[in-house]
């Protein structure tokens, strides 16, 4: 069982989202859009690709490494607690 | 006229590749793929997106700004050449 | 001339600051601060870096290339100024 | 005890590389360099602190969550094995 089976809808939406704004800029480029405009629709799809990493590895820590709520491991799980804290904002 | 039009037929295709990478992760994410394989396909997309901005940008200061084989300013020319370089090196 | 020269005061300030910063860690490592201070602490550095980075690219295009207030050119002065929109918004 | 007294010296010298190196753009500013020296400066500080992050998370995960060496849990250390994998790529 992979770590995406739990998330798998969620992250599938995230996902088709993500080729939408590509497609977005795919017309952009085929409609002579300015360029402000296409790196506008570019800057977008940075911040939703490094969103989207931050979920999986998060999603990851929770399912295969230690989950917080569950872990009856109190040193662990706040040890947890801490990493996801830190992958939260180096990849938000 | 957009500063995409001089290489849109390049730039097209690169977001077509980028189009098929998350094509790629949407497959994986149905077909239950392992974690790490997942992650890896959006490192790679990650990378794409950084390489796409970098080379819009790029476009941009030539087309808009000051080209440095053809601009007449030679100040203004080395000024873009090591503005370029700037570029690549950070979004690389 | 180098392009820090005319705002060489402001951006001296700003890597003195960051310096700070480093030291900040320095002192977390050798007081056996929690892992959490340590990386909070680093966070602010990486974004310091890029706030730099960017300032240093910006006065780059202003000083050595076009500066929109200035340009007698007006199609180069709007180039300079969507070019250096783009830079605030993916070195930001 | 924190996660980074097992590696302390070897961070904390990484951290001294660090200052070492704002020195040196402080430096380049003092003494008017070249503005694409400057950059460059600052470019090599910004690899510097993505790969002290990724030591800070790695060595964090290693000792308050799992370390694969170690951890008597195959599933678990295998999961952290993944992770830091993961980590190490988005934050070379």
């Amino acid at each position: 069982m992979s770590h995406t089976n739990k998330h798998k809808d969620k992250l599938l939406a995230r996902v088709r989202r993500l080729k939408g704004q590509i497609e977005a800029v795919e017309r952009s480029l085929e409609s002579d859009a300015s360029c402000g405009e296409v790196l506008n629709l570019v800057a977008s799809i940075r911040g939703a690709v490094t969103g989207l990493t931050g979920e999986l590895i998060e999603d990851h820590i929770r399912e295969h490494v230690s989950n917080p709520q569950t872990d009856p491991d109190q040193a662990r799980a706040q040890g947890a607690t801490e990493l996801i804290d830190a992958i939260r904002t180096y990849l938000k």
